[in-house]
């Protein structure tokens, strides 16, 4: 009864390494908050928030993967339901010294709500047919295409121009460009499940929907909390 | 005997987003102690304690529900006995400054046990009967009414009125809100037991009382944390 993982399983194994890689995420943010200046405290209490989360939970799925070879959808959504808006509240703190309102912060959050419950009916509530996936798939693909419209070109993306603050419009940027490519991988990783595109069209199997969420996870959240950390560095640099 | 939460229970999601959703506040309130003005480290602290005891009684109930199905009413109950006085001592500390005896504390935590008692007997000793859900709901919601009516029109609403300090008059009336609408969803929960209205009269099945405490339980809990935040953090920019 011990832990054993697979040496042929790259789904054990990502399941591992990012429950560790969130873990050490976590305590970093925790850390180094004591170093940068007090206006950014919050940001990293936040993103340690997000990557301690994700570590819980991937404890808990890694065993109940490694116990069962299945995809722990439930807990893999209810993570993502306590994540994804406190991403969400990290825009909405780069933006908030250049006058965003708490009105911005809830648009995103719906948004984010609407993508994870159309997509968690779309993988849990599955018959396995084509038209099933797609159909979910393609309402929660609006919830993430308002948080892409408003990252890019929306309220988000000219709050950070009108900040005046070179550095967290570099920031702001880099962000968006994490929900462009990073958060693309979800996608990828649900059109694995049986119905899905990439399972019917190319046989891609349906674990590898972990292996994708695994790997966007590690580099959206801890990628994200990076990038936040980086703001806050240069920053206090700049006014000092 | 590894953690599996059905995809289908929306009860068994909501007690796992429930604990997590505790312990990231509670980290939360007791991190951002270190941000704010003395006066208001101790109001962090009890909210900190109030999500801090509820992640513990959940991680319980959570186990206890996967293993039995069943509604944990003892485990609730341990945990309202001892978050629902602390909300009032949360009342209390935000109308000290403005002449909050003891007294007032300690006639909130009277209604409070009232409440719970009476509400404890109503369910745990219920004979599925619909007066025996009746008789004890209804002297449940006196110890209820006090709290509401104190809230609103009595000593809190005049203390905080009297107080000068529009962040804390804005705070209070916000909290009574909570008290009005958040904490009225735990009743109907009650009423979806074994002989409650709810459940002869619509069919609302048993299993419901739990979802119902839940969500309450995670917007009380968390909402009436982040409004004492809110005014610290307020309270704090004004004067300085
Ligand atoms: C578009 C789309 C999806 C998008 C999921 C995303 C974008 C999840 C992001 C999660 C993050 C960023 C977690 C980090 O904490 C789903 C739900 C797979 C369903 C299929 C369509
Ligand atoms: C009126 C009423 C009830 C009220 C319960 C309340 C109001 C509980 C509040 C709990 C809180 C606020 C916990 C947070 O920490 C009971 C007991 C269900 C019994 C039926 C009548």
């Amino acid at each position: 009864n011990v832990l054993t993982i697979p040496k042929n399983d790259p789904i054990a194994f990502t399941f591992f390494t990012g429950y560790m890689a969130m873990l050490a995420s976590s305590v970093f943010f925790f850390a180094e908050r004591s170093s940068v200046d007090g206006k950014w405290k919050l940001s990293l209490l936040v993103s340690a928030l997000i990557t301690g989360i994700a570590a819980v939970h991937y404890y808990y799925m890694r065993d109940y993967y490694l116990a069962t070879g299945e995809n722990p959808t439930a807990l893999r959504y209810i993570d993502w339901t306590l994540t994804v808006p406190l991403m969400c509240v990290e825009f909405y703190l780069l933006t908030k010294a250049a006058g965003a309102k708490l009105n911005l912060l809830w648009k995103l959050i719906l948004a984010s709500v609407w993508m994870l419950v159309t997509g968690y009916i779309g993988e849990a509530f599955t018959d396995g047919s084509s038209s099933h996936s797609f159909i979910w798939g393609a309402l929660s693909t609006l919830g993430y295409i308002y948080i892409l419209y408003t990252a890019w070109f929306g309220e988000v993306a000219q709050l950070a121009k009108s900040s005046q603050n070179a550095t967290v419009e570099k920031g702001v940027r880099t962000l968006a460009w994490f929900v462009l490519v990073g958060w693309a991988i979800y996608p990828i990783g649900y059109m694995c499940m049986p119905g899905g595109w990439l399972n019917t069209a190319f046989g891609w199997e349906s674990s590898n929907v972990d292996l994708f969420y695994n790997i966007a996870d590690a580099i959206n959240k801890i990628g994200f909390g990076l990038v936040v950390y980086g703001i806050a560095v240069n920053s206090k640099s700049a006014t000092a």
